[in-house]
């Protein structure tokens, strides 16, 4: 018989934060002023585009582990470059508060509620390709009230590479089939499911857009599918707010 | 002029919470039932001075970075003999329950209520030579509040080495100056000073029981100097809980 579930692990960017409206949000004024009649969320979503590439270098292991503030800046030095803005002509305190936005993002307006119920039951932690300044300042700013911030830097391993899963469960004391992942992507909870993790799918529809093609059913038969944090909190058994 | 201090990071053994009464409650019915007659006062004094020795071998290089709860569960079998109980005449769930006495350790009376209130300034962190599932247990049993769990685990060092504050500084992306440790050990503060880190001391005068001789008093100019936690957060200006 499985152990019960002790630890929700989550996702974050897109499962628990909305990046592509607030990246938007955070960078307008800086186009406005430097690249006029650029489309933020256009900005924001080829930000995005270079997130998974930069990490397959460390996934490879072609590059050793290296956090995610810097894979963000190094590609968001690519992506000025693309949109015909030379990073080199920038101060260094707007080209790091740039980078920062992925510090200020917004949660989906259910998270911290859900969050909130399901920390009364579950450990609650964040299994997010994020660095732990990036995710720590992110919590701060949007009150998730996180009981540990774990992920990529601990682990030293980008998801959905084993390790990144594997060593959390180890680092938390449990066996793999005790934490459950909790996401909005197909893909990790498939990866995290071949470690022994449970799964929990929240789709979040428009994650990308009201054109979102990807992620909007489940795939699998995860162990919960439920539209909203507080949903899987009832799925769960946890006390009401 | 020095940058605002941004992060507190607080040692956890002693200065949050009181682990020589609590484990020697934690101990007592083992006790009783194997080795009657002993002190479970004693008997945890003994385990804690097992403590530092076993640091020393990762600290030197001699061993790998260890976590403290594999630390704690070689001295608890060597305590054990020395107390004339054989560990391996014990099931192993019942050696993993007493092990795990240190992650169900109680604050100080003041300790949950000054975190609160330094929480609304400050990002709070344990920086402890604890591993992170014990930090973690610890804090969810006992209602501490923190953003993140840090410290040796996160860092790969132990206290006192340098890597321990400067890695932990170096993964909030904040200089050292802006980080400070909160201790009731002078040697600890020491050793966060050399390294940039500002300083605040509250002495907890029975730590080590009633005839406790050393941190009674600051040994150096520290930034602060507070009798409990609250006192603290009334010095750095944190609202009234």
């Amino acid at each position: 018989m499985a152990p019960p579930v002790r630890a929700l692990l989550f996702d974050v960017f897109g499962t628990v934060v909305d990046w592509r409206t607030s990246v938007a949000r955070e960078v307008t004024p800086f186009l406005a002023e430097h690249a006029p009649g650029t489309d933020p969320v256009e900005f924001a979503a080829a930000w995005r585009r270079r997130y998974q590439p930069a990490m397959d270098a460390v996934r490879s292991g072609a590059r050793p582990f290296t956090r995610l503030d810097i894979l963000h800046r190094e590609n968001l030095e690519a992506v000025l470059a693309d949109h015909g803005i030379d990073p080199a002509g920038l101060e260094e305190a707007t080209l790091d508060h740039l980078n920062k936005a992925w510090h200020r993002l917004d949660p989906w307006p259910d998270s911290v509620e859900g969050l909130r119920r399901l920390k009364t039951r579950f450990i609650i932690a964040p299994l997010s390709n994020g660095n732990i300044a990036l995710m720590l300042n992110l919590a701060k700013r949007a009150g998730l009230p996180w009981d540990a911030i774990l992920g990529a830097e601990v682990a030293q391993a980008y998801k959905p590479s084993p390790a990144a899963y594997l060593r959390t469960a180890e680092i938390l004391g449990l066996p793999p089939e005790a934490c459950m992942l909790v996401a909005a992507h197909n893909g990790d909870l498939a990866a995290a499911r071949r470690c022994g993790f449970r799964t929990a799918f929240i789709p979040r529809p428009t994650e990308y857009g009201p054109d979102q093609a990807k992620d909007l059913l489940p795939e699998q038969d995860w162990d919960f599918v439920a539209p909203s944090f507080p949903a899987l909190a009832d799925q769960l058994g946890c006390p009401p707010a």
